[in-house]
């Protein structure tokens, strides 16, 4: 059985063409980048271009990118570096419905002497930027705004928040986490007055274990991982220059994916949206009010639970997911749906479909014919559930 | 030309075994180990083994086995964990020679408050034991001493040092870097008494970007990496799932060659070693008179410079270091043979051979016929060399 993979929003495949970019920097063209002998040198090629690549998907200068291992490692990265620019400064601003490495780093830092706001959101997901107008002090020493939400697929508007940090926040810095954005939406750090941007590999066909901190040119910046002198000393370790490439290609391609992600990827995600509340009653799309992105699809079920959805759509070959990516296995409902106030019943029951360049029709089809009737059973067997649908 | 790859202790090629092992995570069984589906939980079951593989190594626990990025990440984590652990002390003690993963922290955080002790070398690379004794105090917090040399290949008696923090540190933890160490020499965690140790998948054949922290069972453990609860909550982001497989075939594989590494490879470390101070007159091994690894050869050639034997050599495809291998590609002096108290035009004209699994017979006689004529040629062409050559 081959597997209908809609859970791009945690992981994607490698792309075929990335994997082949970076397979001879294993076993044949190994050596490390900072030795002096030639056969570092051409590695060092390599990974200068891999920087350019990420480099013009974001509109972005090439000193400006610094690799990491991850969107976490670059989210930690940018935080406590702002935190050591301004040792003085003690207010973090922050959303309910981040990412855990911004969010949970934000909790344990208000348990040393930081103060945290985190923004809610209204139902649709949406910030009210007047709460951060007004959260902002003089005290503010970085405000971390995702780009876009991995489970609702909520966009923010960052471009306004950063120039309202800009304008109100005496030189406090804005980052944002756009690993689920990078890729799906056009970004273009030219224009924008963003200071920091995490982005991770492994959302965007590139391999795990990759990714990047947009670090604008002239923002002060203390690295977090100390030793040598790789990344212009703001990332020491030896560059993972097989990730590296990887991610240069994986950046060079979702570039001309763009176009097709917002078109024909878009209309899939439209049309499976369009039948599941057609043909399955009190199913509502969660942020379906507010600007997403064009591959997610969080929709809640009423009387039923996410894992047994997700159990027998896996038995389908239908791979989902409910809750945050990183953090299902777990049973715990969403923090991002109870930020929306989405009630139990349906927090309970709400699914994910993260899509990809590699979404076919024929995948959508199949997912529009085998849901309808998993829910209806899973229905059958609640209580709550039998009661609606004999009422 | 095909290289002759001399510089395995800045890094190694990715065994061909270790590649095939990892190669369907990328574009195949690419789930997310945390994801609830199936298409995840196949990942999760290779990501265990892979764990297994490595605590069998290391004659470990599984749950003893943290996955990060790098050796410098497994570094920056022990230190700061320790820091963490005991708030109330101020005292690090480390050693002169340390990687810059280890020493720049310190370095660093003598500039935040904490009390640094750095313990000297003797002129073969060798602490003393005494000046540990003497400089642990109830304040220090953490001793982070590498268990054997990246440059020299000194190894340093790791698991006496333990032993002394432990008997004299009221509770201080033991860190030992042990990335230039695991795979070349035995190491069995079980009857040691070292708290946490660094590994650097790169170092024994694995890919870039991969490494393990060590952290002994009931050591107490705050995260660097700060986020989702991937690594029991111990690091956060994404499992890097390739890249652990990968290094978990890699452990297996360097138990399998540790004794060529400790028979064969070290007897050619030895031929060579011997022919190059026959040959070439004034030539002394950097810690000759110590216990090293098998593998590594660091010679001084007095009256040249490191730099441009490395540019020869290179010519003739030979690639080996000079300087410790993350710095090098710039023309500092190696703080190693400094601490060494290694004469300036000694350590400046010093090369370090690092052999591998995959070094010949044929390789080691390459070396013997042409780096001689190398270092006449640039005596000759040296003030100091010509007055040597002539006398």
């Amino acid at each position: 059985m081959k597997e209908i993979y809609l859970d791009n929003n945690a992981t994607t495949k490698v792309d075929e063409a990335v994997f082949e970019e970076m397979r001879p920097y294993f076993c044949d063209l190994y050596g490390n980048p900072s030795s002096m002998h030639y056969f570092g040198g051409q590695v060092q090629r390599k990974v200068d271009e891999a920087r350019n690549r990420v480099a013009a998907l974001l509109g972005a200068l090439p000193e400006e990118i610094i690799f990491t291992a991850c969107g976490t490692e670059s989210d930690n990265a940018a935080i406590r570096s702002a935190l050591e620019v301004f040792p003085e400064r003690r207010h973090i601003i922050t959303t309910r419905v981040e990412h855990p490495a911004v969010l949970t780093l934000c909790r344990n830092l208000s348990k040393r002497g930081y103060r945290v706001t985190e923004l809610g959101v209204d139902g649709e997901g949406r910030l009210d930027l007047n709460e951060l107008r007004s959260a902002i002090d003089e005290d503010t020493v970085v405000v971390s705004v995702m780009w876009a939400n991995n489970e609702t697929g909520v966009i923010f508007p960052v471009e306004e928040i950063s120039r309202i940090v800009k304008e109100k926040g005496k030189g406090a810095l804005f980052h944002t986490d756009a690993v689920q954005a990078v890729g799906k939406i056009p970004i273009n750090m030219a224009t924008s007055s963003i200071d920091m941007l995490s982005i991770s590999g492994h959302k965007l066909h590139a391999p795990k274990g990759t990714g990047v901190l947009y670090l604008r040119k002239g923002v002060p910046f203390r690295p977090f991982m100390v030793g040598g002198h790789q990344e212009h000393s703001r990332r020491a370790g030896t560059e993972n220059t097989a990730g590296i490439i990887a991610l240069g290609k994986a950046c060079e391609l979702a570039g001309h994916w763009m176009e097709d992600e917002n078109t024909r990827v878009k209309a899939l995600r439209d049309r499976l949206e369009a039948a599941l509340l057609e043909l399955i009653p009190r199913a509502r799309i969660n942020g379906g009010e507010a600007e997403r992105l064009p591959n997610t699809l969080s929709i809640a079920f009423e009387f039923v639970e996410g894992e047994a959805i997700l159990m027998l759509m896996s038995e389908k070959g239908i791979c989902a997911s409910s809750g945050s990516a990183c953090t299902s296995g777990s049973l715990e409902p969403s923090h991002v749906l109870r930020a929306m106030g989405v009630p139990f019943t349906c927090a309970h029951g709400s699914i994910r479909f993260s899509l990809s360049r590699y979404t076919t029709d024929e995948e959508i089809d199949t997912i529009i014919r085998e849901l309808p009737p998993i829910i209806r059973r899973l229905r059958e067997m609640s209580p709550f559930g039998r009661e609606f649908l004999n009422a």
